[in-house]
């Protein structure tokens, strides 16, 4: 291993292109140039302004693709960074930068891993792909989304998915994540009559009014999860009512509440529970609901075979399956019917002041990554 | 009658002067001068910002008081007035302007009743008293309140107060306040433990753990009321949590709330239900709380029949004893052992654009005034 491995390299590259989300800030067209190199077709797609890059390598099945994102979150203060934030910074043993851990590391482990692979499997049994965009950690609305739309549409299919997501706890490799719960808000209004609390016959309080519904909300057990998700729940994360006048009832209650899901329940029974819970307690309410995402499930089969062995051999690690925390893109991509899981290097500085990942990840990571390529594809 | 009556003279001369609160504007020194006249004698009483007066005739029990204040709430926009709020005008049968009802009008009344009454009763069998404030309709910590303190601290009582407060409806004389419900007020704070929305399990989601104690507070039955009181009511006025964002379950849920309470409830028994309450939902919670009066009634008595006879015989109609809407310097003077009633104009403009007062009810109410001090102190 030279003193900076090749993996190292390009994820420093990367990192010093400031690409905050919807901005790629060139990294693509460094991958292109790579991809480019060892034989892929490449498909730019952007949308609005956002940069997506499908490339294809092979034409025949199963498809392997390696999904990520060049995007990362805003530094925040840069005088708070120990290093400065777009500018990579090798010390203590890790890799400083913004996206160093989410996730231009894992993509750098991308091309690194398929550069070895195909070095020494010209010829693999299926195709290799990938899909990254420029806006994961936005809107996501004109990214993953909308090139997964454009191969649906000429009915390509993606057969095994590794998303890049830092997926790891401790120990690179420790955790993927096989599934995420899905996700559905709804901002939910409650009328009422307002009026001088010292008239009380002449309102209809709808915080009053409200109350036992919220209790009876706050209280249901909406599913008991599965083996591979924990039940799901429901939490409120604004209420408000009034004016700030202390002697007025006001005439309006607003309450945006939000499901995280498992695959027990679906966003149109949570809607219609929800339903009947407020009508049934006979109020005049109101929801806007907004569907983040449906929950997934990558249950088992030839991909999370194949990660867990590969995990196992480089890193001695028996890893565990987990649906937890919050969405990915993978939520976009599972719905094609493609086997998807996350794996990436630790998570513990993501999105956050000093973004770093212990430099040796990823080299594991590459490591990994081959690994698995060669139990699907050699 | 003369074409403008000595009352109605007297109610332009303080409207004329523009007392917002805490100003006097120059009124009490008006009232001064005709009660000097009438032989009271006068104590200024001022406290901070502002004026306030206590005039006596009579060294001897018992004592007959009016009570009432010299300052307005504010006109608002003057162009939206018919005739200027600060320029008294006798127009379409109505005294216009901003005080007409509340309560210089009544104001005048009290004057030219003491006036007529003293003429012909120059030695009654008891003692004549005003106490003036300019602070009713502000904070009313250095008014009516402070004048009582220094009476109670000299044990100067007084045995009957009529407070001119715009007590009638329709009519002026349909209805007489011979009580006021409590009012207290509490700011509460709920705590739990803030955090993202996708782990529930690091979270302890106020509005959740909230939501049963608000619904049992509003839907308990706190008293049934009595004769003169419908039962205590109680009301949350404002309800807020969360930042606005949508995956943050908020650390802290803010509620006010207020009573507004009978005499078959104290301020005491109140707050210890409401502890109660929510110490047994096992809330983390605080609140702030204000009192604002404690409630007054006075039931029966000399007060109430001299003013109910009065208003018979100077109207014909039969007035109506009640104790709702707001409350009113009456819960200063009552806990001091008085007998305590309102009565004044109608208040159908009170506190708006265009405040009027027909303008023979003023010689109506001056009537009404004189005829009960005949019934009490002739």
């Amino acid at each position: 291993m030279p003193a900076i491995s090749a993996t190292l390299e390009l994820a420093q590259d990367l990192i010093r292109r400031p690409s905050v989300t919807p901005e790629d800030a060139g990294c693509q067209a460094l991958l292109i140039e790579r991809l480019t190199a060892l034989g892929f077709t490449i498909e730019s797609m952007p949308f609005e302004d956002v940069t997506n890059l499908w490339a294809r390598r092979g034409s025949k099945g199963p498809v392997f693709c390696f999904a990520g994102h060049t995007d990362v979150v805003p530094s925040g203060p840069e005088n708070q960074w120990t290093h400065p934030p777009f500018e990579p910074t090798l010390k203590d043993g890790y890799l400083w930068g913004r996206g160093a851990a989410d996730m231009k590391g894992s993509i750098a482990a991308f091309i690194t891993a398929l550069e070895r692979f195909i070095a020494e499997n010209p010829d693999p049994k299926g195709s290799i792909a990938l899909l990254i965009t420029s806006d994961e950690e936005g809107p996501f609305i004109n990214g993953t989304t909308r090139v997964i739309d454009t191969l649906e549409a000429r009915n390509e299919k993606i057969t095994w998915c590794i998303v890049g997501e830092p997926s790891s706890s401790n120990s690179v490799g420790d955790v993927i994540k096989n599934g995420r719960r899905g996700s559905i808000s709804g901002n939910l209004t409650i009328k009422g009559v307002q009026g001088h609390v010292a008239y009380p016959h002449l309102v209809k309080n709808p915080i009053h009014l409200a109350a036992p519904a919220l209790t009876e909300l706050s209280q249901t057990l909406w599913d008991e999860g599965n083996d591979f998700f924990p039940p799901t729940s429901f939490q409120i994360s604004n209420i408000h009512a009034g004016t700030g006048a202390t002697n007025v009832v006001p005439g309006t209650l607003s309450v945006a509440f939000n499901f995280r899901f498992s695959t027990e329940s679906t966003a149109e029974s949570l809607q219609e529970r929800v339903s009947e819970i407020l009508s049934r307690h006979e109020l005049d309410w109101h929801i806007d609901w907004s569907l983040s995402g449906h929950p997934f499930l990558t249950a088992a089969g030839d991909l999370v075979d194949a990660a867990h062995a590969a995990i196992q051999e480089v890193t001695g690690l028996e890893t565990e399956l987990s649906t937890a925390g919050g969405t990915s893109d993978g939520r976009f991509i599972a719905p094609t019917g493609a086997q998807v899981v996350e794996l990436g290097p630790v998570n513990a500085t993501i999105h956050k002041i000093d973004e770093r990942v212990k430099a040796e990840d990823l080299d594991t990571l590459s490591s990994i990554y081959e690994r698995i390529l060669n139990k699907l594809l050699k």
